[in-house]
């Protein structure tokens, strides 16, 4: 069965690296249905490996966040969905970063929430990422600290090019996706986004060996990723906001400020793709949604900021076909990619 | 063992409720260590009973939120904290009511988010609420599909006077605690808020039969409740913001409008705790959160958000003395009366 | 014709001030048609008299912005409206005070937008208010730089009990008035406040012999006054948000966060009040609104942010009957007294 | 002394409008010191004509709001800032055309503010513009009233390239400028623009007959412009945020959501232009402008809202030389060219 699987596999090289949703050159084309074995970079294009590298002296801006892509699926136009499902992660380097940056963060002010006072400090965190054992851990650098805490690898940043003609930052989360800085980006979903260009445009990176809810200091364990996903188009599907299935869940990711919007879109459209696949009305959807949702927030720092609504399957009326049995497809797909590597 | 407790009961007449933290008086002095009884109405004082009666045509405002208490605890003083153990908490009738209001949830426009737009329409919907199995079941208005869920019972509303010479509506969630909504407010927590008049002045009430996280459409599956709390009064610890403490976990609850200051509020007040209790510098707790934090909203309806900052004990380096120990003390009181009862 | 006039004297000794809405007993009744000559103490109580005289050091938490009142106005219910019109307001002293306050002010993280970062310096300013020349002269702290502003007294707060059986700091605007902190709020408006209890309980205090829209730093010049308003108590006619009227425009303070909010809560209320006084539908008056309205910002900086909604009356059709001729026999008292005095 | 200027003419073929900052190839190289008289188009890109002509259906997205420009500005290079001087605005059409659109304005829910409700009507009004008069005339829709208002013609969108690799649509205001949607971009104005990237590549679109503070409806009286604009190249000098001049006033026009944000933007961004220029400290600078500063919104409905900080020349200590001077000599710029038509 595997030797059926269209397999590809794309290292980028440092030129090659997409900084923008839009407006990049596409490094190939990739028909629906393809595995693609990527290896995507850190969010700091790999200069920050030691506690001295500031980001602030060793980065070079706007040159961050870089992308594997972008790849131009076959056929697809706008109006389309793609889904890209996460068939398996694993950190490249055994050790991750994880900073304060000047005026970025949600414990700080920002050049947005601006005020008189002066930057925090800026640091460098480097963990140790043990990728055998799952385990990354954490040493304190203002006291003999450390702590251990399982791998959780997930991608920050996976999109397509945007909506009206914009060309939008690798940091930037929104409608076309970006930089939603979800843990639930991990292995075994499926994540299904809006086309709006020809081709799609698709680019991920961000690696994270863990996150938290909130990203609350701007940033993860970041790590350089050898990463695993299927692709397939799905035509004649529009999907306004990214959205996420697994084998248990359904989810939307809503970005936008003030955080309350984040939500609101999130639940919104959570709430009309379970109306539109259960046949209940937009009403009922709202109050069993009420009381069934978990609502886990992604990124508290990022120019947008990014709040996931999530339910189970199991609590919704038979949503059977969502997005024409694609996940599941796509499921079988990465069954057979594993069995056969 | 249990012979040691002391355990007394409440049960308002309609004339005891309190409809606001601050301003009531007393109906009790409770001692340190007690272990309380107590029954709470729903949020509708018990007047939704079926689908047509309309909570703008039954309710009384500003008669909303009913609170049992408030408990004077005898020897609190400005700059304590009382902690409050949720030893049981059971539905006491075999439904619960959840609704749309007029210009109330977080999918309409409001009072505050005003807009042109006519309130969306008026709904009632009954759940079964059966203790025994503990689920709840839904009936869709507009469909036959009906639908059951975990019963996770909590209280939506504890808390104590607050400060600043203010009287709250039982409806507003803040620094006293007050109308959180959090579903982590169920038994086996422990609650600590900051007490700022003497006896503190707690009540609570608001229970659901369940909620999902940021209760969507403004209302849980509200149901009056028999509820067993057990309270110790910590002297000369003061608690800035309503903190909660599990055998795995503990937590901050921030509420603040925007959505993303009740997330900065709660995520600060939590690395400052962590920070206090392990050693660890403020800047390595703020890494170390950052990678192991989770931020289940609670409520995006309410007066005031509410956001939960929560981590796993077993993330944190040796917080063994968290209040004293006051939540082991608690624990075993709880299990003393269970044990007993 | 003056003799006509029921003029009354207040002057608060210091165990006579309110340091809330609601919650404080009246220290006089009114009846409709009383001008009231009042003396304020500045939002610090009066003990910040000297550069050195720092916030935090001299002044008593939470006895914060004394307010004189509160006036109890014979013969008004809820659901009616009580106009103060503002006759005369002249700054107590000859000088004005504006401080840093730590965590406090638009430009700075507060208890609120909560961050890791230390306070900024704490500051006083003590500005000479010439009341004659009606100039104020502000002395730079770390230069010689000196600057004088036109003086143009106001009143930061004022206000009657809130709805909701609530109390309210002095500190907070919100539907009730309170701490508005509008430069709109000088002599010559008319403010017109929806009664929520019997007797209204009308307090107004904080003077500022001038302030920028925003009052970015968090203080204005603050200064003790002696102010004359004339009150007039309009029956059964209900009153949402504060709004103002002066012989040129009309005006409706929305106090909410985030900032939005109350952008939306003014403008939506002089919309409706436009819509309802002058006969055209809510979108024509809408439409005429947006092209028409000025949006003076008032403060940004306290519990709840409040952004005013203001029109010419001469870019209305016709509004010939506000609040039944209110404003205009309020202006003949004043003239009145004016005239007399 | 006209024979001097350089002067030059551009009026847009359909084709040659921009849609976007960024990403739009030049349409004219112009040098330091050249007058431009250019034809803008309205923001429906002329689509707009009469009542019936809804924006839903006559638009077609998202090709709107159409740019004149971009213009490369010979010799701009990162890190310098490019100065637009509107010497003369004239609206071209002897009528203005406004809309609500569904689900975009302050007083609905929209595709961020996600509710559940239907959007409000969709409406067109058309008004008169006498350029000749300087008037604007409303018509009610629903009933016979009728409304002149002064004319105050301004452009809604003037901007450059935007930096990070982005291209934004001409419909965000940033800080690149677009589309603020102020009505202090008025003939008499210096409007200052930080350079991102070679050339500047300047536009400008979307005139106002006039509009209310905030925009409330989502849009002003658009109409197409023949204007008239002088710019310079400031060398070396790095602009943050957009930045106004008049012969009286300075302003900083601050971009983001929640609209507190935009207020601290602004405010900040005036604040060390303030301290920078007259050589007070920043606590001194914000202490003066706290009292000093007026707070005009600009737009609270766009991608981003804008706040405008504007303090009166005259209010502060010697601000001789803004900028080298570059607002003086565009005035004589402009007055020469209006000398010589």
């Amino acid at each position: 069965m595997a030797s059926d699987l269209d397999v590809r596999s794309f290292s980028p090289t440092p030129e090659q690296f997409a900084w923008t949703f839009g407006g990049a050159a596409p490094i190939a084309r990739v028909p629906s249905g393809a595995v693609l074995e990527v290896f995507t970079e850190d969010c700091y294009a790999g200069k920050v490996r030691r506690a001295t590298d500031l980001v602030s002296e060793v980065c070079d801006f706007p040159f961050l966040n870089p992308q594997t892509g972008p790849f131009y699926i076959d056929g697809a136009e706008p109006g389309d969905t793609v889904a890209v499902h996460f068939v398996d992660l694993r950190p490249a380097r055994d050790w991750g970063a994880s900073t304060t940056v000047p005026l970025f963060g949600a414990l700080t002010s920002t050049h947005l929430t601006a005020t008189l006072q002066p930057p925090l400090p800026e640091r460098v965190w480097i963990w140790d990422v043990d990728a055998a054992a799952r385990e990354c851990t954490f040493h304190a650098l203002d006291s003999e600290h450390t702590m251990t805490l399982p791998m959780d690898p997930m991608h920050g940043t996976v999109g397509v090019a945007p909506a009206n003609l914009e060309v939008r930052s690798a940091l930037v989360p929104d409608a076309h996706g970006g930089n939603l800085d979800t843990p639930e980006m991990r292995s075994g979903a499926t994540c299904y986004l809006g086309v709006n260009v020809e081709g799609a445009l698709l680019s991920l990176g961000d690696g994270h060996a863990r996150q938290g809810e909130g990203e609350t200091c701007g940033t993860a364990i970041e790590c350089a990723m050898d990463t695993v996903i299927a692709v397939e188009l799905i035509k004649g599907v529009a999907t306004p906001w990214p959205r996420i299935e697994t084998d248990t869940h359904v989810m939307s990711a809503g970005s936008a400020r003030p955080l309350e919007d984040a939500f609101r879109i999130a639940q919104l459209d959570l709430l009309q793709w379970v109306s539109a696949s259960t046949g209940m009305s937009e009403l009922d959807s709202y109050q069993l949604l009420s009381q069934a949702v978990e609502s886990p927030l992604a990124n508290v720092c990022d120019t947008n900021y990014t709040s996931v609504a999530k339910v189970g399957k199991r609590f919704l009326p038979s949503p059977s076909d969502l997005y024409g049995g694609s996940h599941a497809r796509l499921r079988a797909t990465a069954a057979a990619y594993l069995a056969a590597r």
